[in-house]
């Protein structure tokens, strides 16, 4: 009958990261030596000159290579979140809030039903945060066994703003400190200079039309662009502190 | 002021495909002289020895090929879909039906406010086909413009399904019709020959546990693998139908 | 006190069939010797000249004529379904699928805390299916005890559209394979002839006012009617075929 | 091509009444003239020795009787309800109150939507009445036209309930008051005598078990049976309340 | 470490009675000894010349001073219900009754998982009353022990109404029968006289804008004032019978 | 006929601050010249030694305290909010986030009908603030008219903060920043000194019963009590802020 001759790890020898580059057998094989799990969520919403994946490429990114050493799995970032500010800009997507819940509770139900114990979101867009309060209410379900969840927004987590603020404290959306080299598109060439900075507050009282009024190419404020190598900096506070978080940040 | 300078394609002069390779103006652009988007869904779900991700892979990846020549945008593939009967599976997630219909109605919702008037959800998985009783609904709602929506299951069109069927008519999931070089996975050794067919009347009456015990190793009949000539023969196959689709699959 | 002189069968000798032909105490001492049910689904929708309950009537007639010698009960007809295409041809109802899947739900829940273990939806409508997605998550939802749900779309069972196939391959929505006796409406004459049948993709992308403009009659291809001879073969075979599964369609 | 020869009354001349008896050209003929329409409302639910379609019966018959000399038509009877208090009597089905909003939310838009403007609910179950909370609601929803919608719960209206009460005034479920010709089943022989009646008040307080456990056979109180003459009088003030109702029930 | 010096009845030596009036460790004393609770459910809402929180303060008026003497606590009114035939009149608020459902549903959850078995819903308003179908199914839902929940519409309860009766039959929505001296607003002059009133039946069937047209200054009949002696008297029936309620309507 | 004497501010001269002190007909005079209102939400759950109420009673004392002068309307408190984490604690209520966004769904929808433009929820309780997801998407939905909502939670406003991190940076739930004059109930008697802080990231992982074992009295962190001198101080700069608020919050 059946020979499987499966081996744990990637052909190369290293851990599998991704849960697309592995079988079902693998996360078994995982699950029988650790409970641990990392769950981005992203954004598809306008970046300004950057790509509209923007969020959900660095949520994916810095969790995948904040995991790769510990050989933490990480499922594929949930591309869609909540940016209905955003609908006047073409090419952006936003789920209402109680379909963005239904989808995490979904997500950690099926986890949490297979073993999984200790899962991080690790999440890449602002916009997202509130479903911390659905994520607060999971938790305090009757369960059978604990199941610790963390959300994590890994921008402005504060190691990784750290690095950035020393560069320049003006960091808004679609500004510098989201471009990077992986993060910029084809085809679009980026204005010089910077943009004024939309207060906050200001921002959170406007609808989808006044805020492209607001924001006419996107960017909500600060500099364009910053050399790679400062961008390399935050990038790195921002892997290490994921992995910090995956490493010690349950309550045990 | 700002003096954006735009290119509507890419650096290589060929059009942009992934949403996620474009930036918001790029969209707008597009919208003023087209109005059709690909929309892939897919699932990660158990696929045997393959990659979990085997459905949302194939279906991102046709219609991006279909959709490349013509230029038409490409959302990121939803990965997560309906597949209650892999839950004992390690690694196969699931949506209940009425959150998955909730997404597809945010995301229709999304792509009409926006201007898309042709939408083509190119699906992965067989799971999440009731979906379509959704969207014969949302069809059907009052819209100050029509707005057409198909649901294409690639892998089992009439072209497609033809020309896998020439090679060999036990084709069911997790075997040789889902077997590319793009959805095997590194450290996963293929067993040679094929399982029993289930068949699909009675997989219906099993639950998770049932389904387990009935395929193993995931498995559902037919043999693990045919040569990659063969398999190259029924993607082309699936690219051509999905891309004429693209072109030709609408009501005027 | 009580003394409470039942027959388990009815007046005549025979089971009782019909829900409605029982009194609980029928239905409780059914319950100690058999745990199978049989529960009719139908639409209120326009079939041209024929009754708008025509889905509604043939689905609980054919359970009916089905059940009957097997002494297995039926429930009253789901005289809803889901059918918003048709909402501009008057008396058409539907309920929006998320509707339709708490009501399947409802009865599934209470069917399955008295006692019934198999469950065979008996199907007349095309556009009740995607429900199947919702079954299919209730099947393994976790249940003390496990719990079976067919659902069979009687008219497109392989024995009867093959029945009906022997004498015109034409057989859409209103046309002649719907036309019986009994859904027939008073007062209407049919025309003779037949009208162009519409295809199926195109169908589902129209909405109410176009498929109005499409169907004219409400007749969406086919003759209008064959003799009655004929309609007496695919009906026996669609009998047969629900006895069939009632009696055979079950996983042990 | 086309000539259909309607003729808008049934074949014997008397108007149409039951939606299922007629065509939705019928249907339309009838709106281009009068706008009433009659949705009878049961449950599925143990009646003590009488049919478990006890209340779905009533109703529908109650409302084709009463909408016949005024060719109002009659929509097939939803035959499920609220009645979670009977869950433990085997047959009796039971929709949550959320559902079953939903499915009065649909029937009602579809209704308005084909230019119903005023509904007449002719209900036969108690436990139906919270949804007059969501009918409240629903009427006072903008919309283009003014639809009005009565809900009547015919067999406690004031005229019907006096006819009752003249005979006895323990009235209770399962009791005389629902024996009718029409609600008695095969193969069951109801008791002589009565039942103890068990207070309202204290009824709304117990479980389904509980339930079971105060009223044993099913019957809430009250004689079990009264003359077919006695009956035939309670009913016909029934029929000529709701008649009454559909005549001039509407505001103006 | 901790030394809480606790006396669990309040300064006074009396017993505490409003929730706000207590702290955690006072109510997990009181759940020692008893597991009785009162909730008052109100409606912000047009009351002609009175109070737009007249069936909010009433409420929890009456339940305080009849749960005072008994010691059962009464949590904070709930000052929001069910009343979309007054959005005409500014300052009207109203949940809708899928709202209203799940607000109790989470009360009760909370209640039932903290101990309390006896709750009782003193209530203000009776456009709330359809939430009775919904604690109906609550009650009758599987539950570790089982918890009895009352529904009381103190104002229109036997005793109190008959109370209110002797004085005047014409007892309509924001009449003489809710003008007590705790519902009156400074700056507001009452009419004198009385206003016709509106029958109930007609006033079911009306939209928000019609209920404003039939009720200009939202009295919608009988006398706008009566003595505060005569007041006194229905009130103090009102009080006395949810007293009542509180020690002896429960089942054993 | 009607003869009304009304006068729109209250007998003393002053504005009517409390929604509650209003009838509809002062609400409607206000609505003519301003269309700003607060709304305070609060929470009914443990705070130690304080009061159950203390979040809701908080957040209404700051809201009317801050509009009196300004003759700007308050609804009443919202009393019950999100706070599974406190279930373990008797008295302690909580909402689903799933009610919580429906709830405030209809009092948005509510006051935006009736002409309020501009409304200013005034939070009381943590654990609301992933409302503000919906809040956002309620203001992006299409709307006739723009509508403004503001979310302060007062207690941690920057001035306020800033005016109590001046007495002790340690503030956590239940300790000396929440004990007013007004949150201390009769019968409790406090104890001295102050309890370790639990971190932030810590609580957000723990379960109900969890944070009861760490929090054995409720406070989690902090002294118990300050001087009222210096609470005085830190109140006087919330009502200021929120009055601010009110006054200059709003986008023009």
């Amino acid at each position: 009958m059946l020979a499987p001759r499966l081996r744990l790890t990637s052909a190369g020898g290293g851990p599998i990261v991704r849960v697309f580059d592995a079988n079902w057998m693998q996360i078994e094989e995982y699950l029988s030596r650790d409970d641990r799990i990392a769950v981005p969520t992203g954004s598809t919403e306008q970046h300004g000159y950057l790509s509209l994946g923007t969020d959900a490429i660095l949520a994916e990114r810095v969790a995948v290579e904040a995991a790769g050493p510990l050989g933490v799995p990480v499922l594929p970032v949930l591309p869609f979140g909540m940016a209905p500010y955003f609908a006047a800009f073409p090419g952006s997507m936003s789920l209402r809030i109680t379909t963005y819940i239904e989808v995490l509770r979904d997500l950690l139900d099926g986890l949490a039903g297979q073993g999984f114990r200790r899962i991080a979101i690790v999440n890449g867009h602002g916009g997202n945060s509130p479903v911390t309060g659905f994520i607060r209410e999971w938790i305090c379900q009757p369960r059978p066994e604990r199941v610790q969840v963390l959300f994590h927004s890994w921008y402005n987590a504060p190691q990784t703003a750290a690095a950035a603020s020393q560069f320049d404290p003006d960091q808004m959306h679609g500004g510098w400190v989201e471009n990077f080299p992986w993060t910029r598109v084809a085809g679009a060439e980026m204005p010089a200079g910077s943009r004024p900075v939309i207060p906050r507050e200001q921002f959170g009282l406007l609808d989808a039309a006044q805020v492209r009024a607001a924001a006419p190419d996107g960017v909500m404020g600060g500099a364009y662009a910053r050399p790679d190598e400062d961008m390399k900096v935050v990038w790195d506070a921002g892997v290490a502190e994921v992995r910090a978080l995956l490493q010690n940040g349950w309550v045990r």
